[in-house]
């Protein structure tokens, strides 16, 4: 599928997205992993989304078709939980509901990968990933090890999630040291972070239930993105100034993500 | 089944309560959901408890049926673990132990809404909900969009509770800016709390955690329910005078759980 | 099997081993309990190893075989899962990987018994439980009341930890007040530790997770749980220090993980 290209004049309005998840306050429908389910929840809440996590087959569809956005995450994946990550999907996207797709440790088994490539043709509107995982979509390939991201030649990281993105007609978000954002035509690095964001366990999956939470605040694909990785990153920033260690920069961070205000964000996005 | 009135003459003894339940440090078996697991543990060993969770069909209803207390939390609920939390209630109930039901986002789905009415059926204890879910729990009409509670008239939410409490024959504990404890007859509203409560989550879900702990300290309904708001509301409020922002709150409010004495409940607690 | 007696001449180089897990930064699969899930991803992260948590029947064994070392902890278990345990357990062995395992709550049930004995013959290098659980697996005994250690004679708990060791051919860990490390015939005692990490729910099984961690540093089995324990040990006494309580106190421990140095655990570590 073809995207013509339309470069950007100018960058997203993401403090006007944060003002937007504020007001909204969407409800985020989350099929995510066992491991960071607590941690996900409590970052929605801190950013001003409210979360509902319910992975019954007899539920998940239903509750899916009414939230403000779906994510799917594919850690910790189980054959059943596939098959309920379709069907919510499928329902989300009758009902017109935004998801985005998290592919975590796409690489790890041939089994995720699989799953994977089913649920990503299911019209996410992003696809938020580290490099490996973004390569092992982009090329079918496994790369990486599967649960953490190691040094990728970044060029290469960008065509393959510009490929993606115009694969599957979606945004396409690589988390690392400098985000990437692309629809498969314009693209944008959002440089916001810090180092201790791998530090800790599901940082990666909290990125990806951003994407979500913007999304379902109504705000377009590229913006959401952009909006989610800047402020998770500007949160971490000042997170980690007074944060002695991984534990309490964790706990900071929710701190963080709720005292942000749209203005904050607009002032200290690092967007080119 | 009609209760007959009994007015309460004085207040329950909270702080009694609290004593009890760290001398007799009861075993609560825990039947909750996937997202709050680790805070509800932790929670627990903070209070004085000792929490076991457990829901493998083989062996779930035989920790029930030696422990000193349940708890059936219906959040990220699925067709097995309804099965399970239905046994585990039932081999609690035949052993003379007493379980704590707290019907989670009931009015998300039918299924949930199905199986709610089932376990809320097998006589519990104590039943913990916020408004939204009492409301849809006593009309069988779905209030609220499934997990937070919204604005509800406080007259009808006190209303639903009292006649879910006589229909039941149990205790009815609602959550919220004001707590609401009633036996079906006798009331009392427990004011402690604070609005950083319900920017965590799992706040609801401790809540009945510590239902079920005072419970197992054998104290009876009525003045377990109203110890363990009392209590948790009472650690929420100094939790938050240091607090800035969700991320402490939560880890503040487990070091003030533990440090809450008899003494400080008794002195601190709000009770009408 | 008789293992032949070889007195320690000096004690395990605790800090090299710590040097070789930041080095190597070992992939431990984790096949644990959902309640400490988050926990034990954050602790190894911060002690320097990289998590992967996966237990889908396609892919688990898989992992496992790839990864540095494997973690089985039996909490919150399921038959579905003994049968992914067993099968991840026995890929490991093909592959020369390592495994650690823990048999939480042992005495909880006869089913979790009988599937603790059955993982248990499965060659792992380092068996960790606290005093309950080992005296339970030593003597098929049900000791405890399943999840927490209670008063058990350290002299029993020692001869048991024993007899099982040369039962089993493998290391065994006892945690408690002092840890005891034996591998059948040599023996030591590790004296750091803080009264707090029995205050936080997941503290053994971290502990568990650590041996892991160094058993995929390529740390022979005695020398790795002495090292595990001994460094967990110490960040506790250090988080100890400042913190009012165990909420704090849970966070202030994955930060001093983070910031132990090989040098710190050599002068810090009381190794008898």
């Amino acid at each position: 599928m073809t995207v013509s290209p339309h470069p950007i004049v100018s960058p997203p309005d993401v403090g006007g997205a944060l003002a937007a998840l504020r007001w909204r306050r969407p409800l985020v429908h989350c099929l995510t992993n066992d491991v960071v389910a607590a941690v996900t929840a409590n970052a929605l809440l801190a950013a001003g989304a409210a979360p509902v996590m319910a992975h019954a087959p007899e539920e998940a569809a239903v509750i899916a078709a009414r939230a403000g956005a779906l994510l799917v995450n594919i850690g910790t994946l189980t054959r059943d939980r596939v098959d309920v990550m379709a069907a919510s999907a499928q329902a989300a996207n009758a009902a017109g509901v935004p998801w985005a797709f998290d592919p975590v440790g796409v690489g790890a088994s041939p089994f995720r990968q699989s799953a994977a490539a089913s649920l990503a043709s299911l019209h996410p509107a992003v696809v938020k990933g580290n490099a490996a995982e973004i390569l092992t979509m982009a090329t079918g390939q496994a790369a990486g090890r599967g649960v953490d991201s190691e040094d990728h030649d970044a060029r290469a990281v960008q065509e393959a999630a510009t490929a993606l993105a115009r694969s599957l007609a979606c945004v396409v978000a690589v988390t690392g040291e400098v985000d990437f954002v692309t629809d498969g035509s314009a693209s944008l690095a959002v440089h916001n972070g810090h180092a201790l964001m791998g530090r800790i366990t599901g940082s990666g999956c909290v990125a990806g239930a951003l994407c979500a939470a913007f999304l379902g605040a109504r705000i377009p694909p590229f913006e959401a993105a952009t909006a989610a990785l800047a402020a998770f990153g500007l949160a971490g920033e000042r997170a980690a100034r007074e944060a002695p260690g991984p534990g309490t920069f964790q706990v900071r961070l929710l701190d963080e993500l709720a005292a942000l205000t749209p203005e904050d964000l607009s002032a200290g996005a690092r967007i080119a």
